[in-house]
């Protein structure tokens, strides 16, 4: 059970009037959940703009998204708060409750390839993708230049050909997420694999792009493995985190087409910019707190 | 307000027990609406498998469909029936409650080309599209064979070129619908432009596909105005009928790919192929009470 | 090197004047290639509408696409085919000259699922799918009725479970194939694992449909396992039948949107789609000439 | 006739051996082109590795692109241009032959809005985008500091609100255009409309980004008209800039689903995307030779 509402509810207050928040949660099925968490909202002068809700039968789990706006911030929004805590005590849930639109804290990190990090700086610079860069890291100095210009930290965590280097390095890279509060870890091309602890401890916050249409073509190369197979499609895969490489609740996929002229650079080309949509888009629905777990899979509320 | 479930009662109730139900229902947006709604479920020991609302701000208006298990059928239900009658009256609802998977009964007019009938034929016969065709109208005989030999009725309703033959067949058409107690009319690729009357009559019940990528290419031989245009991509656009030819709620819409090498031929294959994936789509979704009809717009939900 | 062009001469004689060909052959890549065929079509009096070549450098083939127009059928066609058996003989390669719009004799075999059977029946008899269809083929009854009722021979080759009984039939497979002389056998989801020996014998010339996107989820139940891996797309592949199942190249694939809320049997509902589209597509290709082998893979002139 | 590969020859020459070339041309339709030029081709020691060409019925017009190697750079390739100028003189061809590879002088326009700009800057900059960026102009000072950034020149090109304004800043920009030698010109959403001169001096080397899928939704407000229509997908085109607003010849078109919990913002976010892919993969197409106009049509040989 979370409780990332409270330490937020001075900044709930003195936000303006008549905003949006999002409710998510996740609880074990049984009747009258929707009934008990809509009713309860109803009663402390919640209106509800989208509510999406799904009830898996194979986890016996019922998943909700709800948006909601609340006229007047004052006390009743902590009384709405502290009457959901109990329901969701009684219930067994997962849940959050945040503001709609606010930026969610993200660290990114990126090896030698920058497509999926120059993508996200230029959506998060330009455009208006919800989340803020507490910043980047890297084991490679290649794109400090382009990161800093952005406004952006950089931090060079080099490694070391040995398994101490490596490890090192990642306590560096969890010091830094947690110095800086991430709410997000984006492996936007990082060629390192990370440890089972840093999985589990990053698990559900820590979203990884797999250039390939997993789960053909794990590993190495995999656009030189589907040219190899002479496909007709090629794609890219955005998941989870796990301590299972490669693999992981899928979130998002997507593809390209390619034909008999297409060298294995076309093929690289093609999928890096397939790469660069699919894990952008899955960082958006992660703002927008659209993605839900649900074992080895996600529930994506659109 | 509709109450087309009480005809129906009798049939729910010798329905087997653990049915799904599909409750569908539009109104003026206020608070409390999901509140009330799922608490008069809940009391009546519903338990809800789905749900998806959406509160549309230019329209005020709140949109659901949601779907709920109902464990015995007993007097329970009616008792929830005639609760819900009530609430929808206080809500200013339109609403309807089916049971899931329940095949709505369909009549079909085409003209000459029959590709979009074909599908639907096939579809009902041997896949699992959940409509009971209650008969083909047609301006031809053209396929009158193919419909009977899948077993349904075929019913040739020919026209001369002149306004009273038309309206008296446009009469026999309605009549035929009426008769068989249509509750859906699908266009497939029929080629009469049908009155305001008619229009209006089966208003948010009759949908047609438009072979073209609405609102472009309105008016006849759309696949020659996009060859000559040199367009990339062709699309066709399913939509309820309304009086105003070529406009009406779009429902669905895709599109297939083309390039220079493609004649009028290629482009009008492309094209069916396109027609009918797109109208059976829509009759499928229309079927499953996935669409809701928001003035000049839909809402799907997925 | 093929001759198929010699039995066909007087069938071509007898065509009525400018008559469309298609030229295609593969060769061991050379310079000069393109240059040699050209200007002999040109000496002969040919003229080119739609030429697509294209140099393989990990084969070292060369293929080639030409369709070219004939303004009479006279001795010079005779001659025509004559010196360009000579240069083929010289150039090492595979080819062959074929009328435009020349129906394919195509053999179709079915187990149990029909709608990629039925999609080419139906595009075969009411669009204009180029193949003659000289029969269907299958292990079970279930389709007899709608192939005699489109016109077509259907021979129920029953199996036992025991392997005398399944090379029994296959060869009974191949004897209707050979007396109808067949040009193409379609696997329209035949769920019968062929022996290397009719796989060789017909290589090239045998398309099978895989209800996955190759090479994940090779094996059955493909769409079962896609749905517990919690994929975001579902696809279909047609490939060229060898020994090695589940292999051989690669024709065309295709995939649809899935997500959450899909169940198995959306999936499956789905996968049909695609399996229809992939499969309906790639035999329309090969009537058209458009698919060249290059080893493991294909060339496909769009 | 184009000869702009004569001032470029003895760039020829300095480049190293084994060089591709693409030689592109239209011409009026005859027998025996594709048969002179690959023989004349073949005489002069060329190699060809991909051949397309294209017979437009409706135009009467023959279309080619042919890519070829040539070992040696002597002599030899003087002489092969010198025989092809005779050639395509008989012919009257339109027609260039090209280094592969080589980068085409580009310059940008844009105003305020930089999702297009900041793509081309990035494929150019860190991916394999085949153009030199000669500037960026712009009616505003936005994007200064990023093209800068990224070492281009930026012109500042203001506008006030008469025409005599207008006309004099679009002289600076074809001033600035000629004097960096561009080759072709990219609208990278410049709100501006330029003349009929000057589209018809830069006709055929100037590219504009539609942000509709024409032709709908022509003129101002696009993803506005499109959300009104409740569409289901919303799409961009690029076409070659004439003096007819909104036409000229399309290059390519695509697409992005939309429902309608999609917003007006949400529609103009999906737009952009659109939009950045399909102007940026059009600047390729155009770089690498591969777009040939076809009167108000393209030829778009992939």
């Amino acid at each position: 059970m979370k409780k990332q509402y409270l330490s937020n509810l001075n900044y709930y207050k003195i936000c303006a009037m008549n905003t949006n928040y999002i409710l998510t949660f996740s609880c074990p099925d049984t009747s009258g959940i929707q009934s008990k968490v809509t009713s309860l909202l109803y009663k402390n002068f919640a209106f509800l703009t989208d509510v999406q809700s799904y009830s898996d039968i194979d986890s016996n789990t019922f998943f909700s998204r709800t948006v909601f706006t609340i006229a007047e911030l004052s006390d009743e929004f902590e009384k709405l708060i502290n009457e959901f805590e109990q329901l969701a005590n009684d219930l067994q849930m997962e849940w959050s409750i945040d503001l709609e639109g606010k930026k969610i804290k993200t660290l990114i990190a990126v090896s030698k390839l920058g497509h999926c990090l120059n993508d996200l700086l230029y959506r998060t610079k330009f455009r208006d993708m919800p989340i803020e860069i507490v910043g980047v890291i890297s084991n490679h100095e290649t794109y400090r230049e382009i990161v800093e210009f952005h406004g952006f930290d950089f931090h060079y965590l080099p490694i070391e050909k040995n398994e101490e280097s490596r490890k090192k390095q990642e306590k560096e890279f969890n010091s830094i997420a947690e110095e800086k509060n991430a709410e997000l870890i984006v492996l936007a091309r990082y060629m390192q694999i990370l440890s089972a602890d840093f999985s589990s401890k990053w698990l559900g916050r820590c979203i990884n792009i797999h250039h390939s249409f997993l789960p053909s073509f794990k590993g190495a190369k995999p656009y030189h493995q589907a040219f190899d197979k002479g496909v007709k499609l090629i794609g890219a895969t955005s998941h989870f985190v796990t301590s299972d490489l490669d693999e992981g609740p899928i979130i998002e996929q997507n593809i390209e087409r390619v034909n008999h002229s297409d060298s294995t650079d076309d093929f690289t080309r093609k999928g890096n910019d397939i790469e660069s949509t699919v894990l952008s888009r899955s960082v958006r629905w992660y703002a927008e707190k659209r993605i839900l777990i649900n074992g080895t899979k996600t529930i994506v509320f659109n």
